[in-house]
């Protein structure tokens, strides 16, 4: 049964709840906006805001529109960055709350993008604007950094609009991203830095022939067998203190080939590797490439290897203080003493990076991108409480 | 520059050369009958034969006109087995002369079906008209088992002639398949028996996940290389004194799956297996299965064998009189002795051997199923003297 848990006396623009219904109607499926970068703009103008939404554009991509709002000058700098889109549905039916219709119930707020991340942008939206209710106009800038394209290709995202951001001549001190990053509980973890991720497609070719007359073919399926044996023999290497170990999965064999009894000339295998920051993107392909080599040599069989562009380095953080500084606020909060961690998958931390220290914190990821994606109210209202709690000590911490 | 070789003053029914035209001249592509056989049934008519054309079918497969005709009464009874459908011509642009038009040019007659094998079926067709028309009705009998479903599924094919002979009371004694046997020159090879065909397709299941997460995962590619290490780490035998070593080679590894960052669920492979009398298809079944078995041991994947229906046995005439009578012919008309052999792919004459002893003889193979597929003038009338003379011998040492 569905109960409203959002306390009615509450001015909507500083209740996390309501922010975060407002934002899971809008049906913002990459790259659609869906209304929820209007809401936002409208919002935070209200508030005081300087905001604008920015769209990019390329060739062989989607429009995308994101949005860039500060209040406040000079430095201390803090920038909240986040995403709105969210990934599909999928099968609206299988949904036992509808995707797009934020409704709470056993006290959770249901909806896609209810913990990835639309719930967090509401946390710290619903925190900046109390504490320009009670504080006033920081002793610096607050600024926000949404992008409309984290689930996609991210080619009209964060990495634009920072390089736009620099070009208007913002500069920013530290970055905070609201991405979910507790395993189970809300305190869990912060992370201070990600693996990079390089992805490629290696390709086998030999002699296509008949199976009958194997003699006067050669079959790639040999080499690969060999390929998939260099790649899986040994570790690339067991980790760091702030880093797990190294992976590399194939995540895809293929050769099309129909016919039972033809020997296929190609077969192609494409696989992913997260690196920690004992290896770079370069270092890993010159690897990868001489494993291939290495595995072929006196084979007859030739590989080529493809790299997909743009892939992501690894990072850690140089942001020693600010990480302190919100592990600190964790604890106050909830109890917890989060751990500073660099698993999982890529974010847009790693374009930002580039431009200031940056921690990532948000909510608990165990729904996101799932049926039934849904986030626990309180855990809405503890984020707030973190959020707001951190804004305080940042601008005293590094405030003039 | 076309010129025409073939003799204007013989009686074209016992001209190979004629014959082999008409034929090619059908567009009788698998399954299409193409008039092919229409026209053999009139030839075989004509000079005595009982004939008919037998049409079998199947739910899920085409409709085949097969023919059978035979002349004589009682044994020794002889029958040629061959097929007077072809393969697809392809791209009809790339011959030099068109695929249906049997042009000759530089002593060579052109078009699909030439080699492989309306050239052998007009040889024997040619042949036998001469020897009734010089030695009269034989000791003995003589049939066609020609098919339309050779190249294809066959399905509707030799294997449902043969039953429907033997229900009618036909019973044969020797079987000639005319299959192109010859690697280089007409002369080199007699095959005495076939190697088994057993194909087949293996799926490995483990668990789907996150590339960034592979611990959550289970990625079926390292089953992949440890069961690709079993099924070509050993020779399946070395060979016998009738037949080459077994070979088994994978044709097909498919996963289809488009994300880089996902590890699959499953990956699969298809395999086909040429054997010797070593192995049977079930032997050979359950050494693959063990195979699977033994290398996902442990890994947490699953392994699952479908093999494909209708495996080919290998088999061993026990044709040993008739071999060396064809032998001695051919050593007779071309100078050279030839080989026995087991070598290559299937045939119908898989399906022969349940029913009596068979052993197979034709043209040169090398341009059979490809663009520009031609016989030598030459070839046909040397096969035709073969088998002209082969008949007389038959009848001379088996016949009463």
């Amino acid at each position: 049964m569905s109960q409203d848990l959002t306390d009615p006396s509450a001015e909507p623009n500083t209740d996390p709840i309501a922010i975060a219904r407002e934002l899971i109607r809008c049906r913002s499926v990459t790259p659609d906006e869906g209304g929820a970068l209007t809401y936002l703009l409208r919002l935070l103008t209200d508030a005081g805001f300087d905001a604008e939404i920015v769209r990019f554009s390329e060739d062989g991509t989607d429009d995308v529109d994101n949005l860039y709002a500060r209040i406040g000058s000079g430095g201390p700098h803090l920038t909240f960055a986040g995403h709105t889109d969210v990934v599909p549905a999928g099968e609206e039916s299988r949904w036992t709350h509808p995707p797009f219709a934020a409704e709470i119930a056993g006290g959770a707020l249901y909806g896609r993008g209810a913990v990835d991340m639309k719930g967090a942008v509401a946390c710290f939206a619903a925190a900046v604007l109390d504490f320009l209710k009670t504080e006033g106009t920081p002793k610096g800038s607050i600024s926000f950094l949404i992008t409309g394209d984290e689930e996609g290709v991210s080619i009209n995202g964060t990495r634009k609009l920072l390089a736009w951001a620099k070009e208007r001549g913002e500069r920013f001190d530290h970055a905070l991203v609201g991405e979910p990053t507790n395993p189970n509980r809300l305190g869990d973890m912060i992370k201070i830095g990600r693996r990079g991720s390089l992805s490629g497609t290696i390709t086998i070719t030999g002699k296509q022939g008949h199976s009958a007359y194997p003699h006067l073919a050669n079959n790639p399926t040999r080499g690969l067998e060999k390929v998939l044996h260099a790649l899986y023999a040994e570790p690339l290497d067991s980790g760091t203190h702030e880093f797990d170990p190294s992976t590399l999965e194939v995540t895809s064999v293929d050769t099309g080939n129909p016919a039972f009894n033809v020997i296929p000339a190609q077969v192609r295998l494409n696989f992913n590797s997260r690196f920690n920051n004992l290896h770079t993107a370069k270092s890993l392909q010159v690897l990868i490439e001489k494993h291939v080599a290495s595995a072929l040599e006196g084979t007859g069989l030739t590989g080529r290897v493809a790299f997909v562009p743009n892939a992501a380095e690894a990072f850690l953080t140089e942001a020693g203080d600010i990480a302190a500084l919100l592990s600190e606020t964790i604890e106050a909060e909830t109890g917890r003493k989060p751990d500073y961690s660099t698993t999982g998958g890529t974010s847009d931390a790693r374009y930002i990076k580039d431009y200031c220290p940056v921690i990532e914190f948000g909510l608990v990821g165990q729904t996101m991108h799932q049926v039934d994606e849904h986030v626990a109210i309180a855990d809405l209202k503890a984020l707030t409480a973190i959020y707001r709690r951190f804004l305080t000590r940042y601008f005293e911490r590094f405030g003039g």
